[in-house]
Parts: C-alpha cells; sequence; structure tokens
C-alpha cells in the first residue's frame, strides 16, 4: 500500500514499512514490531522531536565514543532495518567495531544482518555464530554471548534499542554504556551511563553530526564533556521537557 | 520461549504472545503488532488499569448498547486474537451483532476471524467476503465496504482498536460511536461520542460486567446515563489521571 505523502502520519507509517520490510526479509523480529510501536507512542509524547536534554546526552554520547579506548556500536534487527547507513558512518569516522547482538538469536538472522550492514559498508561484523564465544554474566537470554575482540574488550558501548536485562548487565560489567531509548523510566535508560531518550531514526543521523564535530576538539576538553554529564540530572530534565510537551496536549484536549 | 511469571512484565508479555500468535495464524498483520506496541506504551502512562474516566465511558458505553436498536461490534485482527471470548459474550447478552472489518482486508483473512469467533461461539458473522456490499463515505481504504444488515444498518456500533479515517466517517454517518483506543488524543478518540481509553483487554471484560450489571435497569434511567455523558469533558478528565500518575514518575525519576 503506498502511504500518500501528505497523511498526518507520514513519517512514523514509511519508518513502519521499513520495518514490516525487514521482517519479510528475515532482518527484524514480530516482537521487534511490538518493541518499536511501544517506542512510536513514546516519541509522540515527546513530539516526536530531539529535545534539549536529548541533545545534551548526544553530545556527551559522542565525546565518550571519541575518547574510548575500544568502542563498539551492538546492533538488533530493528536498528539494522532502520538506520544501517548511520551504523556504517559512526563506525568509520569514530572509529568503532560493530557488533550483531540478538534477543531472538539466529546464525540465520545474524548472517541476513552482516549482510545488510556489509551493504552499507561495515568492513567487519563481528558477533555472528561462533565468534559470540565469550558470556557476559548476569544474563539468562542467549544474547550473553558477545564476541571477545568486540562487546567482550569494549569500554564503551552503544546499545539501541536494548532490554533492560542485558543493558543492567553490561553496566555491572564496568564498561560505559550509552543506550538509546524512548522511555526514560524503561530499565535500560536507568542503567546506562549516558541515555539517549530519542528515536533512533534522529539520533543516529544525530550522532553522526556531532562526532563530525568534536573530531575537531582535543581530548581533555571531550574528557571535561564526559565527566561533567549526570545522566540521572539530565534524564530527569527530559521528563520536564516531555511534561511540558503534555502540558500543552491538555490545553488542546 | 516461556515467559516466567514472576518477569516484571509478564502480562503484557503473555498478551504480546497471543498476537504474534495471531500472525501466525493469520489473523493479524505485522502492522497490528506496530500498533499494539503503540498501545502497550499508552497503557504503561495510565498505570495499566482502568480509570475512573475510562469506567465511566465503559458505563455509558454499556448504556447506549442496551438502548440502541441495532447495535454492532466490529471486529478487527487484534480485537480478535485478544479478546474473541469476550466479543461472544458482548455479543450474547446485549444482543449485538459482529461485523469483521479490516484495514489490511483480504477475504482468507476474513474467514480466518469467523471461524474464530465462530469457535468462540459467535453465531453469524457478518461482513466475511462479498456480503460486505455497502460503501461508508468518506473512507479511501478497503474498509469502507460494510454489512449493509450489519454496520450498515447500526445505529450504535463499537469500534476497538479503529484507524482515525473510519472512526471519523463512522461519526459523520450519523452512527453513535464507541471506540477503544489507549491514546485519547487520536483521531479516532476524538471523533467518537463515547471513548473509552483504556487496553482493551481490560475494557472487553469491564463492558462484559457493566452490560450485565444495566440489564437490570430500567430504560429511561439507560437513556439518561448516555445523555449525561459529555465525552470530551472525560476524556480530559482521563488526561489529567495520567498526567496525576505521569508527576508520580517524575518524582521517582
Amino acid at each position: 500500500m503506498r502511504i500518500p505523502r501528505n497523511h498526518p502520519r507520514y513519517q512514523s507509517l514509511r519508518i513502519r514499512e521499513l520495518l514490516v520490510k525487514g521482517m519479510k526479509e528475515g532482518i527484524v523480529v514480530p516482537e521487534g514490531l511490538l518493541a518499536h510501536g511501544r517506542g512510536e507512542a513514546f516519541d509522540y509524547l515527546i513530539g516526536e522531536k530531539t529535545g534539549r536534554a536529548a541533545g545534551k546526552a548526544i553530545e556527551a554520547a559522542a565525546a565518550a565514543l571519541l575518547t574510548a579506548k575500544s568502542p563498539v556500536l551492538s546492533v538488533n534487527g530493528n536498528t539494522a532495518a532502520l538506520v544501517p547507513r548511520e551504523v556504517s558512518k559512526l563506525a568509520s569516522i569514530i572509529p568503532a567495531k560493530v557488533e550483531v547482538n540478538l534477543f531472538h538469536r539466529s546464525v540465520d538472522r545474524e548472517k541476513r544482518i552482516d549482510r545488510l550492514l556489509r551493504r552499507y559498508g561495515v568492513k567487519n561484523v563481528l558477533g555472528v555464530g561462533p565468534s559470540a564465544s565469550e558470556k557476559i554474566q548476569g544474563i539468562s537470554s542467549r544474547r550473553k554471548m558477545v564476541d571477545p575482540a568486540g562487546i567482550g574488550a569494549a569500554d564503551v558501548i552503544v546499545i539501541p534499542l536494548e532490554d533492560g536485562d542485558r543493558a543492567e548487565a553490561l553496566a555491572r560489567s564496568g564498561k560505559r554504556v550509552i543506550a538509546v531509548d524512548l522511555n526514560p523510566l524503561s530499565r535500560t535508560a536507568q542503567a546506562a551511563s549516558i541515555t539517549i531518550v530519542d528515536n533512533v531514526v534522529r539520533a543516529f543521523p544525530g550522532l553522526v553530526r556531532m562526532v563530525k564535530k568534536l573530531k575537531r576538539v582535543r581530548k581533555s576538553s571531550l574528557m571535561r564533556i564526559v565527566s561533567g554529564f549526570d545522566n540521572k540530572k539530565n534524564i530527569s530534565r527530559g521528563l520536564d521537557e516531555m511534561m511540558d510537551y503534555l502540558e500543552g496536549w491538555r490545553v488542546k484536549g
């Protein structure tokens, strides 16, 4: 079905189409569609735009990635379907490694995502099949297995659209965790060191722009950005922005 | 995958499973999973419980159904997958007709839903295949076709989980529209005469209980309940409840 460009929900319907296509191609699982729908509603609550708090988190995330020893971008099915181009760009300009990590794991799906990311220019995709041989403590699902050369050795890791169990386990393992999550009160959002409360389709292009900009900045300044960032306070500011936006609803409603 | 009963999101994961199963059986479409996910997040915002305003709307809806000349329950894929038992119960105790109406229409899916509803005791399912021969004005999707003996002749119609275009067209056609929608500001919620802002898995059992209770009440009293119900005000009260609940978040956050 063609979505008319003047449809009130054109942009969100287009993104849905990408995910339905991703499912037909074996990249996205049904549970990914449900999870995305949840995200959509939260996106609605922040006015479907990147707020100030999210902008701050993107800045801190870019600085953390540029000062990391071994940064890794963790990619799941929805991320691969929605922002493959931006994953590839980020990986090359930071530079960072890319690792596939799926909640509903299958080697077939890992390989499909591997092929998709390579098509967008990612040179080396970690975590496919038996290369994910190291276990992260405290995760019961099959996503506990990681690549020792990738997430296993990472000091900073970006986890877009993550489940709470894994986010908490990664945070406990001592890594600096950067989450992209539209629900500011999810366990993932609470466990992360830097939480970007934003839609991944805006957050990733935003990260690409910010990394490009901060690449010219001295390392000592970048480290000050990271150490000066207070995630709890920033999430709380984001909640304030959301409440202000919702108050506007109430007036209309 | 088995969901442990002590999982923090047990109930919502169980409902997701019903939908994923519905999709595998050809009852639910991928877009239905996305739509459900959105609903889930809104449900989260009202504390996953039926609030006072929703209770008021359920009461008005039950009274409207019991005083209708020709009430119809419109059923789509998600509704059939989530509350087939309650659709059947409501249809027999009101009594009301049941009509299948799908956004992503196919005769195959209509027949599957027909069979599912019959298994739960619905005697006659309208709107399947060529029996949907009448056109509702002002809808561009294929769901404009309705059964002349069902929705075509209805004075009161329940539309759970409806899209905005159809809700608006049905309201314009002069029918009393009862919507079940978790987003209080959706076009559907705004267009309906009675909007139940609640999860369909709670709203439908609630409707069954309320219809049973109000069956003993005199018709004149029921008509007073309906005429005394102000939908705009009730939606606004629901928004107030939501904001109060969210303020509680902010304190925790």
